[in-house]
């Protein structure tokens, strides 16, 4: 096969189906998604036996534990799949809505309308649950969209392709708005992320290793981020409660998450009496700290002590490991997260309004909290009804990206005839 | 001179100097600004002695007429570069603004802040008014600023650069928050595009020619647009008051902006009638018209009358010269616009509702319009205060960009001890 053709009329029939999606209204969309849902129900059993070829073939290529847990397609995964679909038609639909609807001295009016952006590709590892998300969310928000997941779950997801193409054809939408590429070739990544005459947006969704790889290749744009260096900041005006509790949570609710704490700092001040409490906590946890001479001196006797380096500062652990650094105050503090956090999400603890205050307006990151844990940078705790990714950059989408994330704004004018003089 | 080290040492400038201009509060901005408009009317003098220089040069290298225009600092050119940071004070300052504050069920508030892109790079032309524009709209909304104009214009640009860095020393704001790039080497171009460690944005001013080189290099994000072809749809239904009215300002009012109409679309129900009357306008203009069949056998006759090729539907003639097309009806015009459009602006002209509001939604451009002239897509016409620049794409900034499009959201969380469970 010519996988740059093959790619090719893929973006083609994609471009061509996001004009039909672009113009659907919300009732075809959600019946779509209804019927995607029942049709997964229905053929769960079909479902499982395609997983199986997935799973016996990554049993023979002696696929880690982990990968093999993420593609296994449990009947409580199925049932979420479904369950998230019907979320999705719960949403209010984002297309059409028209905004900021202003009168001009020249008697035009100015508006803002939400469209889809287009065609969005998406590329995402082991999980076959990613195929029917990611469908339901551009499905919703009127877009067509190119999904390639892993090659581990290939047979999973071509069987799951199905049931979505037989929604979409069931609410008389085009097939093709959701294309599961076909080839398991790493080439047809390749020509994805350099087909910007028909893919508007790569939603990478993965390690940072595979999204590094995208980003030095693509010529679309992508939402994406790397890692999630996250910090928490105590402050010596911290309420030691407040202090404890979300630094406990920050770096032990998940170890394997973007917005797990990957570095603490503390005010001087309050160190000697915070630290050793905190400690106490990690310790059951086992909690490795690699701590700076000062943070170190203090919880001399902890068992899983360590020094920090200086690569520890910008080191996403992703495990049972805390980087402690010891500061001045607020000012130092943002100048370590400005210059060693990935912008994601950063956190001080303070009971002082200026500082909060302070803190919130110059942490430059995605997410910047007071008084609760990192934890929460997730599209569901901000409300956003679902979460197609996460952005650590600044434009378009920042933080957690919901359905918005996948539409654009164009400007709508209502004239009377007016010309310009 | 190392262009590489040169260029990153102005980028680490540049970046420093961002952190100091997003805290900055309004009275600081503003002073700035004044303070810049009274030194550029001080020193108006000085800068018409800098401009000469700048002029001879281009005189004895034999620069075109039309270039020569624009190098030009007339004295109205110096009071209008003053005004136009005077307008700049008056907008409202977009930073440090939360929206959409919520109450989570968790406990949580979240909401958005808006905060400056951090530091943009402007790559403009011939023009040195470009200088002080976009310095001001950088400073209020709080960024730092590379500023590369043409070589053309190295000695003006120097001169206002001084007067810009006084503006910002008497406001206590950095200096380096607005630096102009020294040196004539176009090597210095290359690198700016390609730091994105301190440029967190490319903002070029110029023709395609340009643009279309700093795409093919650039790693930084960019906010552009490559062309106008911008297109107006007389429908059956149209008033054709409007029509004339419309159709006429748009081709000729100004011929070479990239909001000016290239290509008219004309139902074939309304051609016979509505075309011949166009053409009495167009011909007092002598505008060539480049039909199809149809439409040039309504036309024969018409003094400047040639045959229109594939390659004139998608061609910006900057021009007075227009293609013409028949068609069947409204979605044969939005099938033609999303094909060959550039995504800039189009119009339809129609008392049909219904056709209007289709138009609206189906035309996928930055700008679409019903009944008014497409030389109304601009920032000071759409009300935003100031123009940075036009973007055709539809990640960030789409049309027009004001200050917000300089600026990104933050999310901000207020919590009170919250942890996630």
């Amino acid at each position: 096969m010519d996988i740059k053709q093959y790619m090719k009329q893929i973006g083609e029939r994609a471009r061509q189906a996001s004009h039909a999606m672009a113009k659907a209204d919300s009732a075809a969309k959600n019946r779509a998604l209804t019927l995607i849902a029942a049709a997964i129900r229905r053929d769960a059993d079909a479902l499982r036996a395609a997983n199986k070829l997935d799973l016996d073939a990554a049993l023979a290529n002696g696929l880690e534990p982990a990968l093999l847990d993420r593609l296994t397609l449990s009947d409580k995964a199925i049932a979420t799949m479904a369950e998230g679909l019907e979320q999705i038609v719960a949403l209010p639909d984002p297309i059409g809505e028209i905004s900021n609807m202003k009168v001009r001295p020249t008697g035009i009016q100015i508006g803002q309308m939400r469209v889809p952006l287009g065609v969005i590709g998406i590329i995402y590892e082991a999980r076959p649950n990613v195929t029917v998300d990611a469908a339901g969310l551009c499905i919703k928000s009127g877009n067509a969209t190119i999904l390639r997941g892993g090659s581990e779950a290939i047979h999973c997801n071509q069987a799951l392709a199905k049931l979505v193409k037989e929604g979409l054809a069931g609410a008389g939408l085009p097939q093709d708005a959701v294309q599961v590429v076909e080839t398991t070739d790493r080439a047809a990544v390749g020509e994805l992320i350099t087909m910007p005459q028909y893919v508007d947006v790569i939603v990478p969704r993965g390690g940072k290793g595979l999204i590094a790889r995208l980003m030095a290749e693509a010529t679309v744009p992508m939402i994406k981020h790397l890692d999630g260096i996250c910090h928490v900041y105590i402050d010596d005006k911290a309420d030691p409660k407040k202090a404890l509790d979300v630094a406990f949570n920050a770096k032990c609710h998940r170890y394997g998450t973007c917005n797990t704490m990957e570095t603490l700092l503390v005010a001087r001040d309050i160190a000697p009496s915070i630290l050793p409490q905190l400690a106490k906590l990690y310790a059951e946890k086992e909690v490795e700290l690699r701590c700076d001479d000062e943070a170190k001196k203090i919880l001399a006797g902890y068992a899983h002590l360590a020094s920090a380096t200086e690569e520890d500062w910008s080191t996403e652990y992703l495990a049972p490991i805390l980087s402690i650094k010891t500061v001045g105050g607020v000012d130092e503090a943002i100048a370590h997260i400005n210059r060693y956090s990935s912008k994601h999400t950063d956190a001080i603890i303070t009971e002082d309004y200026s500082r909060a205050l302070q803190f919130l307006r110059e942490v430059d990151s995605a997410s910047v909290m007071v008084n609760a844990s990192t934890r929460f940078a997730d599209g569901f705790e901000y409300g956003l009804g679902a979460e197609i990714g996460i952005s650590n950059d600044k434009l378009h989408a920042r933080g957690p990206v919901g359905l918005e994330g996948l539409t654009s704004l164009k400007y709508v004018v209502f004239g009377h005839g007016e010309v310009r003089t």
